[in-house]
């Protein structure tokens, strides 16, 4: 079916892995940022269904989790931690002071930007080393729990948000 | 920040990216699946936003792109080629004959079922090598675009039509 791996290969398939992985959560950034380029300040404020989240909640939802990354990958200090507060750890029925549209907007190009330049920049064998919230002994019996994996995660966080936050658009099909 | 990789162990890193791929889709499943278990038919036939698919319509949808993936990742048949003209070609507003709630759990586990164990028996080097929908031309160029990226784009995209799916779920949050 396909010629099997040489240990020489292996390293650059290595690197094929993790590009995969980071194209892939660049993809949702793009889809997201087209969304958002789309959407009035209005529309962003509705909720995305009845009862449900807005469109702001969601932005700076998911603003506070691809900071968080910062820390999960190692990637130095993060940007934005008091987003956690108000976006992850409460709900949006908190009456919390919360940061503006253009704020947050801000905080979410600036947090993509900041985590693609450094995520960019590590060598393929650091997304194959654990990441900050596990423990050396977990990590020897599950090696796969590492920082790759966590990329790989929260770009389906990102895309599950993404299904919702498109319900703002206005339907244009009968 | 980590121990360099020796050619030695590129090799067991490399199962451990197709583990990851394979473990993340698996979860999808897994969510999917107890959401299933707790929605009626009843609200299953609902629209998951106002003038949005229903649960049903995305059942359907998510069974026929996950079908699709013994296509793209060269597994055998597909089960429900079928499918693709019920809820991937046409929209929910097309009036078609479409299976049964009962009929698509069915084909819907199924799939899965079969599709993990055919990913579970492929060796990793089959993950790295180009899927079926991309010329062996535009491979070389793009060496990404393998059969381990679609199991992770297709995963996303799961993820992507689950955050709608649960709004199907009554919220029992004030």
């Amino acid at each position: 079916m396909s010629n099997t791996i040489t240990e020489t290969n292996a390293l650059s398939l290595l690197n094929t892995a993790v590009k995969i992985a980071i194209s892939n959560w660049e993809l949702q950034n793009t889809r997201l940022n087209s969304l958002l380029d789309k959407l009035t300040d209005d529309q962003l404020a509705v909720q995305t269904a009845p009862g449900r989240n807005s469109g702001i909640y969601l932005l700076g939802h998911l603003t506070a989790i691809s900071d968080g990354m910062f820390t999960y990958l190692e990637l130095g200090e993060r940007l934005h931690p008091e987003l956690d507060n108000l976006f992850v750890k409460n709900p949006e029925v908190a009456e919390l002071e919360r940061p503006s549209i253009v704020e947050l907007k801000a905080y979410w190009n600036n947090v993509n930007t900041q985590l693609k330049q450094r995520m960019e920049a590590l060598p393929a064998e650091a997304w194959f080393a654990k990441h900050s919230a596990i423990s050396t002994a977990d990590f020897e019996q599950e090696p796969h729990r590492n920082k790759l994996n966590i990329l790989i995660n929260r770009t389906i966080h990102q895309g599950y948000h993404l299904g919702q936050l498109v319900y703002l658009l206005s339907k244009t099909k009968a």
